[in-house]
């Protein structure tokens, strides 16, 4: 077998410098995809910057993967080598706990991260347990299709895991790499989609992207002119909530889900969930089913991220764009390693 | 009509004196009923002491009323005079907004609580809308139904909002007024029975009434030995909650649901909801389809509140003994007004 040939930081916060390595023997569980594109996610900078204290290094970021499968191990299930297959957050899980054979893999306390004791996709090629490597619809591109893996099942998983009707009216906190993709979900799963930012400079984006009504929540008031009205509302953003003030925007029975991984703690009163018989929940990413239900209701409806793209080679760089706020919405890296 | 016999009081915290009242006219949509027995809640003693806020004196408490209709309003359906009904936290709603229609009558905005704005059970007569009196099934005692009617059925409701399985296994927090109601609807759902407590002293009490396991939370690592294994905690109680370490405790899609009216910030983190697809959620009373549903599996399984009752008469006697915290575990007050 052949080096694979990385980008890799050896310490917190690190430039990210070219890494060989050898993997070794394919694991009987596992795939080996050659890498053609892989998207950046901001959980690779907090992982990079071990902000979440569980990062090593030599550290290889990147979970937003699409290839080409180059070789299948003897226990691996469902693929082919030749086949199109895109990698999210997860890389392996145990198959055999409750969560997974319930199908909820995702929950699956044995789970590995792609990029949490592994080497990820900023690389020519990377391995993952079969069951993480999803088959990619025809429709959709391999430079569309990174984001969705990570950021895009994020917030298109809470519509399946809660059960969420076309009638809902459902609102989207931060209009950024997450929330410009719950837009288009919310909007093609027929609901009423209300879109909450701080930047009145995003208004006729949001719109594009599915918005029905956009919320500026600098705005005094705003939230107490929604009182009541909204059944879901996702929270994409990592900055303080005003847990209270969305919560009373919510209908009787409506929940609040949080999906960024805000460090600072939440805080509530009892009677703000008392009342209306309110919720707040969280989840991570998505099952495989969920990814494979996300991949075909995005090509389906023609529901894509707005991408940069970057030569892999160029991946400071990228990275830098990205540290700066400056990505609109996801940057996807391009594998241009020589063979 | 006669005027209404009562117990009032003119101000927060104050004793409770002899009040007589004319009702006026009988609504077209109420029903008159005579008192039997009215349980003690809590809440009875946090609303006189309007540490809500929304408190209006004369205030007469009770809100856990078994009797007998008196008198039926024109427009009142499906009760007669002289049938045994039940009377809890709700007095009236509004019958027509989305929550009413949909059968979530306890979360309507315009509902009315029996003691917000209205005068109570600590009375020889009450008047509630037809909705809210529940027919009682003839094998409950009076005395033993009250409790049901508000405590009981904010611990049943979760079981039924929530589609709990009997292969959960559910933790009650708080062996007092609720909790010792909660213990017996899991144990009778079919669930494994975990209740948590501060004092060695309920642990005997708590398997009598349905616990499997009994956790002194006072005892370091409780918490932790739980970790990963509940589906379901119903929080019963009014002091601040460790719900880092609760949420620790529940099994990936665990819910934590608060009952209990505590006024300290619930705090947590939003990787604590995310990792494991937590959620915490709260909830009042119930429907009135929930509270006859309640009322049907008490009679079946035998499900009844411990009481000890005390003559209305003696209402400021039955006050000080739950303020001493002494009650064991519900108090019903006996009406003993001479006709």
């Amino acid at each position: 077998m052949p080096d694979f040939h990385a980008y890799a930081a050896t310490s917190a916060k690190g430039i990210l410098e070219p890494y060989s390595f050898d993997p070794g023997e394919l694991g009987p569980e596992e795939v080996e995809i050659k890498v053609s594109h892989c998207g950046i996610c901001h959980s690779d900078l907090s992982m990079l910057d071990n902000d979440w204290g569980m990062s090593a290094y030599p550290f290889v970021p990147g979970h937003e993967v699409a290839g080409t499968v180059v070789a299948v191990g003897e226990n691996a299930k469902g693929l082919k080598v030749g086949q199109r297959v895109g990698v999210g957050w997860t890389a392996s899980s145990c198959l055999s706990c409750h969560e997974c054979l319930s199908g909820d893999h995702n929950l699956c306390a044995q789970g590995q991260g792609t990029i949490v004791g592994r080497h990820g996709g900023f690389a020519d090629r990377i391995r993952v347990q079969w069951t993480w490597a999803r088959p990619l619809p025809e429709a959709l591109s391999s430079e569309k299709t990174g984001p969705l893996l990570c950021g895009g099942v994020t917030v298109f998983n809470p519509f399946v895991a809660f059960d969420i009707q076309p009638t809902a009216r459902v609102g989207v906190i931060g209009i950024g790499g997450l929330g410009h993709m719950a837009l288009q979900f919310a909007n093609k799963w027929g609901c009423e989609v209300h879109a909450f930012t701080t930047s009145d400079s995003k208004t006729e984006e949001a719109k594009k992207l599915g918005a029905h009504y956009v919320h500026n929540t600098k705005q005094p008031d705003t939230l107490k002119k929604l009182a009541g009205s909204l059944d879901l509302i996702i929270s994409t953003i990592n900055v303080p909530l005003d847990v209270p003030g969305l919560l009373g925007t919510l209908a009787p029975k409506g929940r609040l889900h949080v999906v960024g991984a805000v460090l600072e703690p939440l805080q509530l009163g009892a009677f703000d969930l008392i009342m209306g018989q309110k919720v707040i929940s969280g989840s991570p990413t998505g099952s495989p089913v969920t990814i494979d239900k996300m991949l075909e209701f995005s090509a389906r409806h023609s529901i894509a991220p707005i991408t940069e793209t970057f030569p892999m080679s160029k991946v400071n760089d990228a990275l830098e764009h990205l540290r700066a706020g400056k990505a609109r919405y996801r940057i996807v890296l391009v594998n241009d390693h020589a063979e």
